[in-house]
């Protein structure tokens, strides 16, 4: 199946047939923006669950790894602060995540198992608990399937706009949908990045299968992104599936459909990284393995010299190669050529004479692109003749990154 | 011996007996500035290097690395030019760095074998050869033991300040003197930065115990710096020692010595990074073993939320230990406490009550500190019960690291 055959329907979220969703203001945030959302998925459904790899995790994160795995993946609903990472905030931490998962769970009839919370906002902060149990009701009372953009707003923090998608295709001749929400970085009280994503999928796919395809888009996707290169104590993304099984000959199409929505959701979180005016793509072909290409792919989107020369639309490719070359990943220079849009800059390891103007050019045509349906300033890199390749997506490096996260307190 | 027993002497890398420097103006710069430099180093000198591990190093670097190699580290001058990176010049780049050293060595009237050429400046430019060429008559003849800090002018290019050293101290009842010169700014996350360092001293030591002892010691200094977490294509540290023969019983204190020069030459790299105007320290202990601790610690000093919060001076201690938990190092966060200054944030991984204001202000107090007698600001954690320990040095973030860096080559 062509990629081209999933298109775009509304509803972000709550677009698949039987999950439904809420978002309304609790009162967590100063701002009284909303900042509490629930998604709840059908009875049946299986959820797949990826996390921060931090050593400072959150204390939801571990309640929501140890609830996925007693359930088998059997988790029907999923409570969404946003203002509070809760965080480094220990034993209260979890009491609060158990007390306010218990809530809900009566609330919804459901096994306190089956429930997760996710917190997003200033570490070192605890949940306000008691308003946010008061928000339950409410917050239960708004669900619909109308409502992903409501759940798509609450999950925001320092972002400028929210991040949500769906996509629908006719697999075997029934209709398959997928539906997704994130969060990323903002800039009005940043202080720390912290990137939620959810998906939802209308056909039931089984548990083993569904962890796996999962993993291997989100490692394709989310883990493909860098907007500062901080991880985030909260990082999750956690993917429903549910509805009729789907047979095993459609799985690829069904990945084909899980890949667009996270891919669209991934590059969104960069277009609004803080003080991002640019999306760069780098792609990295010819390497080992895709996991090499990656590594290379993600060091170069990294790179604080290879952002600032982004901001400065520079041409300025030696940066783009010392950056391949601090990857760890072992490469003969000699085979490397490298590409900004259609211009080659570099062959066989040696540059070629190009006019500075053109790339220039192109690359400020690429600058300050928010719509999502603008492409992306793109690097191309051969580094050898192996099979492994991947793409990675980043942001350029502004004085106004600096701005808002040295003069937020003071 | 006590590490005060070594006092500071004048001289830089010249100071060391039997050394000598030059520093000329050749015209490889557009500027018109120093930009040649000269280390010879006495009949009988070994030589220990430690290069950059970027995958697209330098040829100049390759062609050290095998002299080092077939002369069992009988190395008697190193050639300096700064402008030109020479890397990313293939096959020219090559021919460009032997006719280079062998027009040296015919001058001096020793094998070419025995010389070493070190490049720092742009990648992707090659060396102005006949300028170079040109050049190495007049350098010859300035050769001297008084032009230490000629040399150490010759070898930057966006640094704002020299960089050199010398201390002296009575071992076995004889003067040993150690010596160094290096060069920083950019691309400095050095995984021996575009960093060259050259070390010097006048006391003999068999090349095993010499490799060894220098690479302990760029390993707790060098190789603990970060200005922008690049690591560039160039980078070397090269240490002579000539002399007479150190008895083995003194080797700890020269060790001693030589860490002092390293350890001074690193952090002003750091307090000369591109728009920096603090330099901080990370001191990590409890951690399993000493390198758990400096991963830690890097990754801390890598961390740009950590650098615009110290450019603010901002106590915002969340970052710090997200930063700690990304590092790929285990530990359990209810063993953490946190220090800025004298001043605990966190202790058994919860927030302790702290005026902000008195932390803020101790952060300004240590901002603005170029006076290389000055203290840094000081970031301690304990992360368990380990015995492993270590430190390592960065800068602010600053909208002016921005500024240098968007419009490099343009």
């Amino acid at each position: 199946m062509e990629s081209s055959l999933w298109s775009p329907i509304s509803g972000g979220i709550a677009a698949p047939r039987g999950f439904q969703a809420a978002g309304i203001t609790a009162g967590l945030k100063v701002s009284n923006n909303p900042d509490l959302a629930l998604i709840v998925a059908p009875y049946g459904a299986v959820c797949s669950g990826t996390f921060t790899t931090s050593s400072a995790r959150a204390e939801c994160i571990n309640l929501a790894v140890s609830r996925l795995e007693s359930t088998h993946g059997a988790i029907r609903a999923i409570l969404i602060n946003s203002g509070q990472a809760n965080a480094c905030t220990g034993k209260r931490g979890l009491e609060d995540s158990l007390l306010a998962t218990k809530t809900l769970a009566n609330r919804l009839e459901l096994n306190d198992q089956q429930i997760l919370i996710c917190s997003t906002g200033v570490i070192g902060d605890p949940i306000p608990i008691q308003a946010l149990l008061a928000g339950i009701d409410p917050l239960v009372a708004a669900l619909d399937e109308e409502n992903g953009d409501a759940a798509a707003k609450a999950i925001l923090t320092t972002d400028l706009v929210e991040k949500q998608i769906a996509f629908q295709a006719s697999i075997g001749g029934k209709a398959v949908r997928i539906g997704g929400m994130a969060k990323g970085s903002g800039m009005i009280h940043p202080n720390m990045a912290t990137m939620l994503a959810f998906l939802t999928c209308d056909a039931f796919v089984p548990q083993e299968v569904w962890c796996k395809m999962v993993k291997r888009v989100v490692n394709s996707t989310f883990n493909c992104i860098s907007v500062d290169g901080d991880t985030s104590t909260n990082d999750a993304c956690l993917a429903f599936a549910a509805g009729e099984l789907l047979s095993s000959k459609y799985f690829t199409d069904l990945e084909v459909g899980l890949m667009k929505v996270a891919s669209h959701l991934a590059k969104a979180i960069v277009r609004d990284g803080e003080g991002a005016n640019c999306l760069m793509e780098v792609t990295v072909d010819g390497a080992k393995t895709d996991a090499e290409a990656r590594f290379i792919a993600r060091a170069i989107c990294s790179s604080s010299l290879v952002k600032t020369a982004i901001h400065g639309c520079d041409p300025n490719w030696g940066r783009i190669i010392a950056a391949a070359g601090r990857a760890d990943i072992s490469f003969s220079l000699s085979e490397v050529s490298l590409s900004i849009g259609e211009y080659m800059l570099l062959k066989g390891g040696l540059p070629i004479a190009f006019k500075k103007d053109l790339v220039a050019g192109y690359m400020r045509e690429k600058f300050n692109m928010h719509d999502v349906d603008d492409d992306a300033l793109k690097i191309r890199l051969i580094i050898g003749k192996g099979n492994g390749s991947a793409s990675a997506w980043g942001c350029d490096f502004s004085k106004e990154y600096v701005r808002i996260n040295a003069d937020y307190t003071t």
